[in-house]
């Protein structure tokens, strides 16, 4: 029995390069398949229906209940446990790798029901999510907000390297892929210090990760940076949409408010960490050294090219931002740590989020207020139009992959587009 | 048949004076009554099993579904509308009064049955909250924490006459009175300006009242100040702890989060903007006027009395805030137009608070912050100790009553122990 994340494997369905699912994927989210809602998986082109699967009797021997894999969200089979997930993801490898000896492979009939295509799958939100966490743990990110609101030599505030900053944002406006993004309506104050009321005139997309929690705490009870990826159940894409001029106005002193809860686009696969273990990487060394409960060991930050594009409408995708989830300062252990620190409960289906992650260089800026510098370079689009912000009919697409030896572990996208 | 919330009306069950819960009242809670957890209302000393009412045949006639009163929440039944919880409240009356011609006050053998004593129920967390929005909407409050860390002249910031300002909270961290709050741990700036770990010393309470969404909207679609009362099912007392210590070295610039996070008191009962309606009183002139979307008209605030105790181990309480519900800058209507004008979506369940009620004078701060002015002014306890902050083993009550007439329309408590 091969780990399912080992980079040698291969499957018996087709993968065509550049795939974001092979074998070593197997993601998790959720499907309306006809009139089910069930819980999926995916390789290649083919969604994997987990429901047919169960019922299909391919899932034995794992602690499974019955139906377990139909309902509106993946958060009963998450709050099964770790244990539960890693075996699912283990019997899909078995039944799908090459040289399987379960029965899937031979058994053609069940192919149709169990392995399905797109275009018969509409994906939906893989989680209810009880709370949402954003961080803001870019270095590269803070200091260029930073140097744009306050100036250089105040670009991070004295906390910032002390502790991952974030605040709670709103869950309910969390949308899956693909949903349209209103533009939000607010007040802002006009160049001439008047206070205006009106559709936001500089709406943003944030570059983001999340994680999924996957394992609920006690109120009172604080999870450690060594136990803290044992609390999460994987990765995926987030795009934390910001209207600048509301955002502007109203977040001294209590932080963003309606700037951000409008809406936030999280794509619809959730990616293990299991999944992820090839792509550990050093985190940055942090100095001035952090507290005791925020030290971590071992490789703790994760190696995932990200990429954005503006699609504008009826036009094509142009590339505005390449990044790396690396570049964060503050690992995702670090920021579950911190959470819980005071005794804050966490519950399966919460997310946490990065913040945007920027990295060194100009065309790795995650938003467009540091692309664009608040406006004052525009973005030139292949259309011969220019971009400070994002237009009504523009689609926002995020995606992000690790590659090695030429397997390549991917999110899918996160697209939302900006209707008026 | 009277309207359920006439001053005029009595009930045939006896009341104790100064009862919270005169037949004008009617609440709704949660609670455990043997095995089931189940709806209930209160009047005098009983509590009203509304799920043995509906079993026995008391509320037919009313759009209920069966068993909707049995469950982990009151979300389903107030998910219901608002038609149907008048049509409830209208029919507990109409069981109760004086002169009732209901069989419930004649069928003395129902009344074990649906009428509990307080003794043998458990109240719980009356609704599962999805997101919690904290506003700041006191005007001596912002002006009083203003003034402490910005100085007399810079107290309020500029955006605060022209938006309720408000941030998203932790919603899992919510619990129901007489449950325990262990003392926070975190990060600090000493005196010294070195950052330090350890359990705050700086814990306090914020005297907040919290209303109770009671009917959802779509993502894009905004709440008038017309409106917004309708999409509100009721309100309850609030307890909005808070670490100083913690929230001054993180709060900058995204807002409080640990100092925060780790617990909110909730009072089981939540009062209907029905039973309110006789205590209805103007608001402050808000000056300068406010943009449209947040104008109102008629009595948009609540002559709502509020106090806080404080009561030490072994002690006997000791009341250190007298405050009212009316001293509030921003309504609720108002509150909720803002949090939805970007097409923020709300749904059933969510709770959102006021932000500490601080009126003009000394004795009517809302928060040990204040009262004390930083500790400079310790509160001098009947034991003969003195409490700059909320110590270990101390008990803080809030408790809130409207009154006209002889009738007092009660909140019940919110109740929280500190523990190390």
């Amino acid at each position: 029995m091969s780990s399912p994340h080992s980079l040698e494997l291969t499957s018996w369905i087709e993968v065509p390069a550049h795939s974001d699912f092979p074998i070593q994927n197997l993601p998790f989210g959720m499907a309306r398949i006809g009139l089910a809602t069930v819980a999926v998986s995916a390789i290649g082109d083919k969604i994997i229906n987990l429901d047919a699967l169960q019922e299909l009797g391919y899932l034995t021997g794992i602690d499974l209940p019955e139906g377990i894999f139909e309902g509106e969200n993946l958060n009963p089979f998450i709050s099964l446990g770790q244990p539960v997930w890693r075996a699912v993801r283990q019997r899909l490898s078995d039944l799908l790798r090459a040289d399987s000896k379960g029965l899937l492979k031979s058994t053609v009939v069940d192919h149709a029901v169990v392995l399905r295509d797109p275009e018969e799958v509409q994906m939906i939100m893989p989680v209810k999510v009880g709370d949402y966490t954003d961080f803001y743990s870019s270095e590269e990110h803070a200091t260029n907000v930073g140097t744009m609101f306050r100036g250089k030599e105040n670009a991070l505030m004295p906390n910032w390297k002390h502790l991952p900053v974030g605040y709670h944002g709103r869950a309910s406006s969390i949308v899956v892929s693909d949903t349209p993004i209103k533009r939000p309506k607010g007040q802002r104050k006009n160049a001439d210090g008047e206070i205006e009321f009106g559709p936001s005139r500089l709406m943003d997309f944030e570059l983001e990760m999340a994680f999924v929690i996957g394992k609920s705490t006690k109120l009172g009870d604080a999870v450690s940076t060594t136990e803290a990826e044992d609390h999460i159940f994987g990765m995926s894409l987030f795009n934390d949409w910001s209207a600048r001029d509301i955002q502007a106005w109203e977040y001294v002193p209590l932080g963003p408010f309606l700037g951000k809860n409008f809406g936030s686009t999280v794509s619809p696969w959730i990616i293990t960490l299991d999944a992820l273990e090839p792509f550990r990487v050093a985190g940055k060394e942090q100095n001035p050294p952090v507290l005791p409960y925020l030290q971590t060991e071992g490789d703790r930050n994760f190696d995932i090219h990200l990429e954005v594009d503006i699609q504008p409408e009826n036009g094509e995708p142009f590339t505005v931002c390449k990044s790396n989830h690396k570049h964060l300062y503050w690992s995702i252990a670090q920021q579950l740590a911190h959470h819980t620190v005071n005794g804050c409960d966490i519950q399966v289906g919460d997310m946490m989020a990065s913040g945007t992650i920027s990295g060194p260089e100009k065309g790795s800026y995650g938003s467009m207020l540091e692309i664009t510098w608040r406006g004052a370079n525009p973005v030139q689009m292949p259309d011969g139009s220019e971009r400070k912000f994002i237009n009504d009919g523009d689609t926002v697409i995020l995606r992000g992959w690790c590659e090695k030896n030429g397997v390549r572990i991917g999110f899918g996208e996160a697209r939302g587009k900006i209707v008026g």
